[in-house]
């Protein structure tokens, strides 16, 4: 979905429930399994507070991509804001902003809108 | 100037050439002793080149507050183009694009372009 110009919106469903969720995307032993989407990654940093840094190099085919940015906010289990940047276009700076939504079965609904500077930046993105 | 709900313009003229005003935004012994301001600047980081990290820790009578960002486009002795952010805000980034153009009379006019991402972000910052 793509509300503005400038944004992306992302919503995903998962058969599991909020906490462990959340675990997901915030504790590094268990970012490390998916994120890289089957490519090994080095989660180099990842101080999961507001103002935290993370730094995490993903080791594709074509070889190492870094990636990086910085906790805005971290609210358990229920907001989890931080910006993100891509070594390959250093200085381009999106902000992610995901929320938890407990569905009360069991399931969470991940919303992640992500906020570009550009709509350049937004679609060459996508 | 603000040419739009996310920027804001600053034009400055220096009564000095443009390599000496390059040198004095790009090389970290001239950057610390204007930066700040008159109050002492640690200069933690500061990798003037494309994918390049800084970081400043202004020590300010308030005490120290700490800046940072990447380098995005280094262009001696022309363009430069890096992120923006203060600790106190993390994640709230914004894209600083300075443009040096030599005045033909010794001097130098420099234009700093600042893109936010959002109005409250600019209007916060100005």
């Amino acid at each position: 979905m793509v509300p503005s110009d400038r944004e992306v919106h992302i919503e995903r469903i998962f058969n599991a429930p909020r906490e462990r969720v959340w675990r997901a995307f915030t504790d590094p032993k268990l970012v490390a399994q998916w994120w890289g989407r089957g490519n090994k990654l080095d989660i180099e940093r990842m101080e999961v507070q507001r103002g935290g840094h993370w730094r995490f190099v993903e080791h594709t085919p074509q070889g190492p991509q870094g990636f990086e940015g910085r906790f805005r906010e971290v609210t358990p289990p229920r907001r989890l804001v931080q910006t993100f940047e891509w070594d390959g276009m250093p200085g381009h700076v999106a902000i992610n902003d995901a929320s938890f939504e407990d569905l009360g079965d069991g399931r969470t609904r991940v919303v992640t809108k992500s906020l570009f500077h550009t709509t350049e930046e937004r679609d060459g993105a996508i």
